[in-house]
């Protein structure tokens, strides 16, 4: 048995909350952060709140291991004076959508190697993907993740924009953009580029660039140059 | 029955002849690009051969109604002096891997409805999204692609980079990738919007910026602008 306290209200709390309290051999706790007259001990003490609360609520708990649960905050900012660790799940939650814990990545880091094995034991019981990755990781993988899901997200919609002024429905490029996901299962982006940019067809470039806003163009003409550029 | 002449041997007009083949009131014909000496006559003349050289290939049909495939290519760059259209399919086509072509968006262009109702009844036997986009949209349209996939996995190689520069495996950001392109069928990318740039999260776009080489910083500096922006 294991037992758990989750500190937190929000979405990663409770989705922790609800597959948690679904395995047999945990026993879990919640809490809400703006109450913590009463913390009750527990195996491992999960912080799942902001990322600028995590080191104030830390300093007030006194249980033998605590953990955040934050792409962004190292694990030296937690503010406990017993074992720290970090229970990262590089995945985005939504309130009201079913997580399936099966295919999220779980990014783990503790001091040592016994907190690394409870936290990994942990993460097996209700998931399959567990990468061992430190504090410095873990910022360069936020970052990255800024760029493959904010940054993506924001070039579909200018697809949107382009679609929308030109009176085409956005879903005819639905299929395009699964297939483009889709293919880094099997080819790496480096290899799955295409397009005029990697091809210098400074024709068709041209012709683009004429059909876009100012914004646009400056967008479309750095990713060429950059794709140009091979870096 | 409708009689269908495809001109062209590549990854299109091979997938297509491919699919016609399987279609009992479709006879179709496949002819190489290179050897338009004896053209046999169609109801509907494909070509599908790159965009350079459709002008040629078209100047030298004689044939009632003459299509090409060509998302950058408008309808009047056809030189046949009888009818025109355009049978374009907003797709990546792989040799190796077969196409699901109830999947694929159809944009459909001819001169008159006569021709059109053709090429939507030709669509129709093989796939189910089927769209009227004339030529000044298909341009357009073609843009928007560059956006969604050639600068979207384009962005894919940068996350790619970075967790290679920090031993991270890839993979831990397929999930992700997944999920973000997976939310545009529910919900539009304008709302779908987070991340730092959006939260003006000052602090956060500072330290990312710290992680960056060069030209991922102007990257990621311009997208953050264009986010903030709302255009």
């Amino acid at each position: 048995m294991i037992s758990i306290l989750l500190i937190g209200k929000g979405n990663v709390a409770t989705h922790l909350y609800n597959v948690f309290s679904s395995i047999d051999v945990l026993k879990v706790t919640q809490l809400n952060s703006r109450k913590l007259e009463n913390i009750p001990q527990a195996d491992v003490t999960i912080i799942a709140v902001s990322d600028d609360a995590i080191a104030k609520v830390s300093s007030k708990i006194k249980n033998s291991f605590v953990v955040h649960t934050s792409g962004s905050v190292a694990l030296k900012d937690l503010k406990n004076n017993t074992k720290k660790g970090v229970f990262y799940m590089l995945q985005t939650f939504s309130k009201d959508k079913k997580i399936d814990f099966s295919k999220v990545p779980f990014c783990l880091e503790a001091e040592n190697d016994d907190e690394y094995l409870l936290l990994e034991r942990l993460a097996k019981l209700i998931g399959e993907k567990i990468y061992k990755i430190n504090s410095e990781q873990r910022k360069t993988l936020h970052v990255a993740a800024v760029f493959v899901n904010n940054f993506t997200n924001y070039l579909y919609k200018i697809g949107e924009d382009i679609c929308k002024k030109n009176n085409i429905p956005f879903e005819v490029l639905h299929p395009l953009i699964m297939e483009t996901s889709q293919k880094i299962k099997t080819l790496s982006p480096e290899k799955a580029q295409t397009g005029p940019a990697i091809r210098n067809d400074k024709k068709t470039i041209k012709n683009h660039l004429n059909l876009l806003n100012k914004e646009q163009q400056e967008i479309y003409k750095i990713l060429t140059k950059s794709i140009q550029n091979g870096n």
